[in-house]
């Protein structure tokens, strides 16, 4: 059984693939509880050493919004020095790319609502007003030559407004674009996205999968369904946390990200190289869990680990 | 939140696909400890009465066998009046198949292996033996003009013998084809497939997908991909049990069969109607993981009855 998942030859995409893990930032901060900086610096160098190449370790945030993240500085000084390695961060506002720009940032993440309620309740601004920050916040990233990713949240479905039409995303994942963003990562906050409507939106933007990425949660098991249907479609950068970590708290469960290693087993399986070891990561994910007090809701973790379901 | 998944206008395969419902038969008959006949009764109803249609009731093995399902007589008459439903029966043998045919039975389901171990292991024969007592058992069955599905067990990997090659299923679906079944389902039994492997297998069947279904478990958390793969290939039927029950005491861990709720919820966003209440499902797996005594599996049920994970 260690073999499995063997790619089956000449079969799908084996196209190179970035896993873009964000457990350090959109995992820990949907904990109740505030995780120690030195085990936050153990888990960016422990996915580090499992082979993940890009991971999102944190945010400057205020702290009054996020103290889950408050030791931001810390987190990223302890870890900007990984070899081989990129190590955004997200930055909310002007204020947080120059905490971001002193700790020694290289890459920064900027956050749009695709909702005008979501935009309200997490953005604590407009929906046009969050994009207008985010222009800014691009725009001066762009003079310090900083590399820089976008975020349209609530891309498909938000708590409030129900259903998202991709009309209302396409232009605010061009007006990153425009702004200096390499890569738009179409946020599934809440998880209610299906492979259905993964497929209209990318149909809609057909033509820049290279420019986009997915960042789904699996609330409602959707997840690794949806990122088959984007890579399917030629996207090749997806987003996921070590073990399932993370939730959105206006979803309502706490069900986390896609977990990266359920996306990794369906990479593996289908020649992908990820240069991951799928064993490492599963060890750090059930580390964590123990740490967090409560089981990866990952499949693969469980299976790997021997963690009961 | 009460209207997710909406289905998105236009997109995806709106064609009609049959659940094929197996939590009664391959879930419990994983369970260790035995279900009361009563509660297994009430199961079927209620998976009946939240708008399922296809519901595989029980197995006529030997009760030495599988002592979970000894009962299944009094399950199958229990709910043989059920209107405007198909309720098949596992049928080992010839002996099966007679006790079935005596309890009512108007669909029977027959298994073989695509593994020589695992014929070994779970059929109690060879490889080759385990087709020719299914070709049995269907020419019996096709004279009593009782309807007849085909199961592939491990079609796609195996715990002994690893990966599984097309080459060694495709045989095996073509002469139960010929042996009269309708359908022949693709079973993955430790759920090790991919969606790439699945894609695959599918490609050397191309042209015969109407006579196919797939049967996944959710070990890795590839199940919902894979049925993806499949419905987007032209399969339409697909394997599920209710809130994911069941398992395989040859795979690595307890997880079970795709979770029903999980496939509805993805069905539904791409405006496939099935007929079947979420939240009446939902609501039946909640209660079921209460008498089993421990939580569903299923994202779904736990987002939409409020389980913690």
């Amino acid at each position: 059984m260690e073999t499995f998942p063997e790619p089956h030859p000449g079969t799908g995409p084996a196209a190179e693939v970035t896993v873009y893990e964000v457990g350090p930032r959109d995992g820990l901060q949907a904990e109740e509880t505030v995780v120690p900086t030195a085990t936050k610096v153990e888990l960016v160098h422990r996915l580090h050493a499992a082979g993940l190449r890009t991971v999102e370790v944190t945010s400057f945030v205020p702290p009054r919004w996020v103290p889950q993240l408050a030791d931001a500085e810390e987190v990223l000084g302890a870890v900007a020095g990984l070899p081989d390695a990129r190590l955004p961060v997200l930055v909310p506002n002007i204020r947080g790319l120059e905490r971001a720009l002193s700790a020694g940032a290289r890459e920064v993440a900027v956050v749009v609502s695709a909702t005008e309620a979501f935009a309200r309740a997490n953005l604590g601004t407009g929906r046009e007003e969050a994009v207008v920050r985010a222009e800014a916040v691009l725009a001066l990233a762009a003079e310090h030559g900083v590399a820089a990713r976008g975020y349209v949240s609530m891309a498909f479905g938000d708590p409030w407004e129900g259903r998202v039409a991709p009309r209302q995303v396409v232009p605010l994942v061009e007006r990153l674009w425009t702004a200096g963003c390499a890569r738009v990562s179409l946020g599934d906050t809440i998880g209610v996205a299906t492979p259905a409507h993964v497929r209209a939106l990318l149909t809609v933007l057909a033509g820049s999968e290279e420019r986009l990425a997915l960042h789904g949660h699996d609330t409602y098991g959707q997840a690794l369904a949806n990122a088959a249907v984007a890579l399917e479609a030629g996207v090749r950068e997806l987003d996921a946390s070590a073990g399932g970590l993370g939730g959105c708290p206006y979803a309502r469960s706490a069900t986390g990200n896609l977990a990266t290693e359920d996306l990794l087993w369906m990479l593996h399986g289908q020649g992908v190289s990820t240069g991951v070891s799928l064993p490492d990561l599963a060890a750090t994910s059930a580390w964590l869990a123990g740490r967090l007090g409560r089981p990866s809701p990952s499949r693969v973790v469980r299976a790997l680990t021997g963690g009961s379901s």
